[in-house]
């Protein structure tokens, strides 16, 4: 079994500030990395407090949505180089995980 | 780049067992965490063995649910020393990441 | 509070790949995990670049789909054994967690 580290990242906005969009665009033409999945929460608040949820989860424009992306360890590093600024205190969270490559040699 | 350390928690439930609010409520009005995200599973099985799914998401009940937040580890730590011992075991997992702090000073 | 080490593991499929049944039962009835939850992403893209997308979740069958499990890291790493390789490389990360044992010996 060969593994090898990567960072994981996780991403917090809400899905009605046009962050999303712009993101993955980026995620995904510029920094080309490996993959990306987009979550949408049922309920949650951030450091405002204010509680967003919804019964009709696709109707609201305000639920919380995670993106979560995992690459090579230098690759990720400059990556949040940029988005650390972009993002406010306490939006995106990373650590080191371990990914498969898909082979025994 | 700065970062800081922080706990993430990932607590495990069952929407119908009537744990999700009064845990939202906890972390929300009284530890006061940054923010807590809730997903909801589109199946699963806990200890029991038995599997929860639904192909009509919204009206099941008994479909798995994810609250996860993040903090300061000693906050986190003092959070879990109650959690720890109200949920069964194997419901709540916690590790160590870095947050962003929104600048580079 | 008394917590225990454990591998938090997380797959990616998409959903049209006829993957996550055989891995569920898998799971379940040979590996006997301690428990599975499935998550269904709103969005994504894997190494090909290729962007899954709907705005009607529950009629897609080309989302993004993650299986996450934890269990003792003994156990856990016999499982990866066996998945590391039926899996491409990068579709299956794993990271050390701290699991509730739910009392206070």
């Amino acid at each position: 079994m060969t593994m090898t580290e990567a960072t994981m990242v996780r991403v917090y906005l809400a899905e009605g500030q046009n962050q999303l969009e712009p993101l993955i665009k980026r995620l995904h033409d510029w920094e080309k990395v490996r993959g990306v999945t987009v979550f949408r929460g049922i309920s949650g608040f951030g450091p405002s407090g204010e509680v967003h949820a919804s019964r009709i989860v696709d109707m609201s424009l305000d639920l919380p949505v995670v993106v979560e992306f995992f690459d090579a360890p230098d690759k990720v590093a400059s990556i949040l180089e940029h988005l650390n600024n972009e993002f406010s205190p306490g939006h995106i969270v990373s650590w080191t995980v371990y990914m498969n490559t898909g082979g025994d040699n």
